[in-house]
């Protein structure tokens, strides 16, 4: 199962709106098939594992890292095909909350006479699917957000320097990062300050995340990285009612995909964001900032993950805040987190938090 | 060797002016005396040690974590002991850089036909002998800043509530290192605004570090926990001239010890008070802030290490620095750490930074 579920990962930011799951099916302690879900989420796992499996499938044992799928899709059920392939025995962490499936293909393999088990390493798998179920049952994706910071809390000095304050490790890792979510999302200051080209680089993806960016009044620049490329790799913009509609004629010409949001606050309202992402079909979605779009979605409770690389210098209170205005009076009004990772990189440190919630769902 | 560290780090924050010194007194792969610096200086570990081992030191190899002294200070020389004793070979990691040992320790034990070993577990003994290092060779001691902090590095909300960013075990985390320096250190805001006593509690020490704070005009609260426990453990003021002789006055009756310090840029210059600590023979001292003097210490490359306690909330930026202005326009001129540890406490995580600087001594 842990080989399924890295399998599986491959194809993280590559298959939205479908789930990455890995298959591997072991015959006689054998493995005679691998497969994970491949780009645009089609073809599923089981059956590239099963192709690989030939005849070798028959009365062989297929770990699966999401329950099969029951329904007649653009594809066949996956479960079906497990039964006609003749395996014996289904070993997955979890059932599938997508409605369509949500226990059906556990109960067709059953009913076909296939050994069902289920539950382990749910946990890991629970954290892979989680975007998944999140916009299966709440219709927005899994939100992560970067951080990248001196000790103390700051991205630029007074002066506005910002280049580089973590090393080139940390950078890499967000570049990991980046390729292992469908999108990544900044907001317009950072769109509009940095001129970022928000791709992953050095790193041999076939696959470009979608670049999003919120901006209320779409005034971004046209002659900028991400309006020179948005005809190659996806950029798409939300956007408030009060946008011009000269510039959304200008945007749509360029290639961007106009996202129109409603407004909170005199903001475009991070909720809306998400949930029109959501719709979009993205599960996982990577906010690198800037920090008043990174205030306004912890303060909103949206932040599933937090990802802060502090580096080893100190910029002093004169700095930019990594964060911006939360409206946080007390202690107990703060957005909560709970550490899960803790890894040296290079000269930085990176340290990886879990929203502490309620109604937290995985 | 390592157990000899470890005994030795019993006596930090409480033998300075002298190292904390650690002894293992092995005959026929038998420890017979174990021996560290006692509360005040002395006896030194040596002698401790000799005097359990008795008869069976004769022969024996002593591990001691610095080079034996060798001058008649208010004790005979460790050095005339361990020869005295019988001792046949003497394993140390480092030469001592008091002038008055400098490496005469050694030489007096090669003379009289005891085998010298130098070099064991160096660095680990650099480490914990690095404030008597510092004050020997730079008149100052060795400086510990705390920073605990949301991970936005705020230290309170926008309406002062701070009690508890950290959790209690970070909070203990705190207390203990208390107890390893020799004195603690604030700025006269924190003194004012938190009221604090400084002292090392639920540890079961048997001795307090000295409490020190810097305030320019002596405006501290004449009713406070520092006042009303100055006579019974110390309280250090490292005041600026301008102090009135009024504020003087009264804390001398309360039983503090004044220290003019001069002034840099309106404030008290931070170089004069860790000369004016070292002076008074402090080798470790533990700064908890407040924003201001962590600050001036860090702006005037005076930190030595850093221990940041990082909470898992975020409490944006209207909430309080955790350092003030540093002054650093460009990011070359930020002061610069290096991670030397990470780890995990409860619900937060504290991370170690060790600073990086072209004149470091160890």
């Amino acid at each position: 199962m842990a080989h399924a579920l890295s399998l599986g990962r491959r194809g993280l930011g590559r298959c939205w709106p479908n789930p990455a799951v890995g298959c591997v099916i072991v015959n006689q302690g054998r493995v005679v098939g691998r497969g994970w879900t491949q780009p645009g989420g089609r073809p599923h796992a089981e059956p590239v594992a099963l192709a690989a499996a030939g005849t070798l499938a028959r009365g062989a044992t297929a770990y699966v890292t999401l329950e099969p799928c029951a329904h007649h899709g653009q594809t066949p059920p996956c479960a079906e095909a497990l039964i006609a392939a003749g395996v014996s025995r289904v070993v997955a962490p979890l059932t599938d909350s997508d409605p369509r499936v949500a226990g059906k293909g556990f109960a067709m393999l059953r009913a076909a006479g296939v050994e069902v088990t289920t539950g382990v390493l749910a946990d890991q798998a629970a954290d892979d699917h989680a975007g998944f179920f999140l916009r299966v049952e709440q219709g927005r994706p899994w939100l992560t957000l970067k951080l990248a910071m001196s000790l103390d809390g700051r991205i630029a000095t007074a002066t506005g320097e910002s280049q580089w304050i973590t090393g080139p490790r940390s950078r890499r890792a967000v570049h990991g990062l980046r390729a292992t979510h469908d999108a990544v999302l900044v907001g317009g200051g950072t769109a509009r300050a940095d001129d970022p080209s928000l791709t992953v680089r050095d790193l041999g993806v076939a696959q470009q995340p979608v670049r999003v960016v919120v901006s209320r009044f779409l005034d971004l620049p046209l002659m900028g990285n991400l309006a020179r490329t948005a005809k190659d790799i996806p950029v798409w913009i939300c956007h408030g009612p009060d946008a011009s509609d000269q510039s959304q004629q200008a945007w749509k010409e360029l290639g961007a995909r106009l996202i129109p949001c409603q407004l909170d606050g005199g903001r475009v309202d991070p909720a809306a964001v998400l949930q029109a992402l959501g719709e979009a079909g993205l599960t996982r979605v990577f906010c690198e900032g800037g920090g008043q779009l990174a205030a306004s979605l912890l303060a909103a409770d949206l932040v599933d993950e937090l990802h802060v690389f502090t580096a080893g210098m100190a910029l002093g209170a004169e700095g930019h805040p990594g964060l911006g205005a939360l409206g946080v009076e007390h202690l107990n009004e703060a957005p909560r987190f709970e550490p899960v990772d803790l890894i040296p990189v290079g000269p930085d440190v990176r340290h990886v938090w879990r929203r502490v919630s309620q109604n937290r769902l995985v």
